[in-house]
């Protein structure tokens, strides 16, 4: 058995999310099922992490054992011969058996993308919240700073879900805008459920004089998800990049490759 | 009566084009239905030329008269209620009798987009023709400078197609590179039937070296369609200005709308 890795992209606008669900296609669906054209095997392909319905990537990781003997790196173009124009895999290689795309320690970057003006854009409308209201960039990216660090983020958290550690560690939070574009990269050891949607949305309602410039310092400190703003709607979410302790590093691998 | 002219936008994938067709929904009959549910008129939205199926727009210029007392620039926060999600009305004002969308002298502008990469990118598969040989910027750049002037471009229209005036300015004609997508912008006072695509389609086969840089020059003097490339795909092609003799400017009219 061989251990592949891929880089997969997708547009999560037609799927119920990463993972396998009886109410819907999943992006991992697609993949198995790709793979079973190919190889006549039933595979289980394991993503980085879930990404919830209507949610993008830019690159998810996942791997697969399999037994199939094509070179590693022509699974990536073979797959997508099997796979719908929303999906595609990007990159593919042979990782040591002792990486896991889920458990081994990795860095994960989101990013999370407003559209301003005062109609919705046609060509953002799937991948960006469109909002009409300006909005202070400066105190996004003011706000924006108070989520870095290693912090207890359960104000963050959708109400409902049990978790016992809700600490994590945001290394990078910030803004940066491209036209009419604005996009927020927050990157950690680990996400806890919706935290980006929720601190997406926060930030927003600061940036539009609804909420407090030192609304996310003080939910950091309540622990109180009523002290957050509302959850960000999924599509203006994609996973944008994960690095992996021991070296793989989805930034390093597309280089030259998208 | 008044004449209210209007800047649309829209993603031309599930449409038969601007027109309307017996075989498909047109943006056109889009527009008309939702001045229908608005206004109880029956009205003709005039285009400043056809699109064709799957072509794109970022600023469609178009006008109608209608009976209607609504503040003309309050149209198209109206219209847009009974618009698909993949077409915007993103500005309407009120014009002088004399303006007409498709009559009045005007300077167009299209841009062709090419996303290069090995493998074809989900985010832009709708917008962007995906090439994923190498190509020769710099020789694509060099030869759509052959494109610029006065020049009978009737080498570059669709074979089949007759008209008495192949005559045009191209007044502008260059690529400008966004990562990894190309843009070619091409603005002339008018366009032959596919124009544009034979125009791409030539200099990407250049870029590609399939083609001699010196292809574009020689069409043009020989006047003849297969002296040129093939037409390149619908869905890299967008209608992005249109400036009409008496100052009326896309680019001006969206200056804070988008």
């Amino acid at each position: 058995m061989r251990r592949i890795r891929i880089i997969v992209e997708y547009e999560g606008t037609n799927y119920v999310g990463w993972q396998q669900q009886p109410n819907g296609v999943s992006v991992q669906e697609l993949l198995q099922n790709a793979l079973f054209e190919l190889t006549g095997e039933r595979l289980c392909v394991h993503g980085s992490g879930r990404t919830d319905s209507g949610v993008h990537a830019r690159a998810q990781v996942a791997h697969f054992d399999c037994e199939a003997r094509m070179p590693a790196d022509k699974f990536a173009i073979a797959m997508n011969t099997h796979l719908p124009a929303d999906v595609r895999v990007l990159y593919s290689d042979e990782a040591d058996e002792s990486f896991h795309s889920r458990f081994t320690p990795k860095l994960k970057c989101y990013r999370y993308t407003v559209r301003l003006g005062a109609h919705a854009d046609v060509f953002s409308r799937s991948t960006a919240l469109h909002v009409h209201r300006p909005l202070s960039f400066e105190a996004m990216q003011c706000a924006a700073c108070d989520l870095v660090g290693r912090h207890d983020f359960r104000a963050f958290m959708s109400a409902g879900v049990t978790m016992e550690n809700t600490v994590r560690t945001v290394s990078r939070c910030g803004w940066v805008r491209d036209g009419q574009l604005l996009h927020l990269y927050i990157a950690a050891d680990g996400f806890l459920y919706n935290m980006v949607r929720i601190a997406a949305g926060t930030l927003i309602e600061i940036g539009g004089g609804r909420l407090p410039v030192d609304t996310i310092k003080k939910a950091i400190e309540s622990h109180d998800r009523a002290d957050a703003g509302a959850t960000a709607p999924a599509h203006g979410l994609m996973l944008y990049s994960v690095r992996y302790e021991g070296g793989f590093d989805t930034e390093e691998a597309l280089n030259g490759v998208i």
